[in-house]
């Protein structure tokens, strides 16, 4: 839980002895490469944090492939916000990219917590504002860059998630196909 | 600001008194149709909540074109979060699609706000605790729907913006062309 402890000291003040009562509310579990998180915790009422390890959120398609829609790596949270705020089914899944050390907390534990420690609103607040923030730059960018910029750019702009997620992934969470990232890459390399 | 209290009140406990003080950290304005944010507030300063009217926050794209990226109606806020937390320079502009009546924030008036009356840290969690939710469906729908359904899917589940936005910023919205948006306008009603 140190991890989790030092990211919301980024944002708060907190100390250590109220970690220990704030670190109740959290559940600690591990995942192996290729598990979906589903079969330990469900994604439309907890909410997860990366401690070691990536995580990938994907929907079902229409072909019935699995397409990508988010990350996580180390220090992200991650899970279906509208499933877990309106108490609905989710239209998503994670899956452990790699084995997963992860920190859950349920939807009733969250209210719990942010009752009993107002100031964890505060942390929230700024992840989702960052989180919202971003997410429009990645709908801007869907929007203007070419199939090809959108793989080059990803890699450039986010090294750490080009290392350690096999291509395919990457190819799925920009839209694109294994085949075209192949292509694209043996073409650049040349 | 009775509309800003109203909404205040839809997601923490606030009483008229506190929010008489609450108030004096917003500016009222009023803009006109096709008149732009930039020219009375920065965006990479302010946020916007509007009181009355449509506000359409777009980027220039490569074509030099405007692309839309996100609409505000009553009730909503909208501004560049990433430029406002970072302090960077936006890439995006916003502008009145209707007369509008505009209650605006600077950050700085935020930040002291958010230290003064921290209950309003937990109105801003669920707002953009909600919007990032739900832009992950958004770009969820951008890869899986086919034109056609972007365009029919949208006017169906979003009548209240349908109703009042030119029909050339929402085919700019969902990414299309508008000649693409009457095309099957046309074929869907013969």
């Amino acid at each position: 839980m140190e991890k989790l402890l030092k990211h919301l000291q980024t944002y708060i003040l907190i100390s250590e002895n109220e970690f220990q009562q704030i670190g109740m509310y959290f559940e600690y579990f591990e995942v192996k490469k290729k598990q979906n998180l589903n079969s330990f915790k469900n994604i439309s009422n907890h909410n997860f944090f990366v401690i070691e390890g990536c995580l990938n959120m994907y929907f079902i398609n229409n072909k019935g492939e699995n397409q990508s829609i988010q990350f996580a790596i180390e220090n992200w949270w991650i899970t279906d916000l509208l499933s877990l705020y309106h108490n609905k089914e989710s239209s998503f899944y994670i899956q452990a990219v790699e084995d997963c050390k992860i920190v859950s907390i349920s939807k009733k534990n969250q209210d719990k917590l942010l009752t009993k420690f107002p100031k964890i609103e505060r942390y929230f607040r700024i992840i989702y504002q960052i989180a919202y923030g971003a997410s429009l730059y990645r709908i801007k960018f869907l929007y203007e860059a070419s199939k090809a910029e959108r793989y080059f750019h990803f890699i450039k702009r986010h090294p750490e998630f080009a290392q350690r997620i096999p291509q395919y992934l990457i190819a799925s969470f920009l839209g694109l196909t294994p085949e075209y990232v192949s292509q694209i890459r043996a073409k650049h390399i040349s």
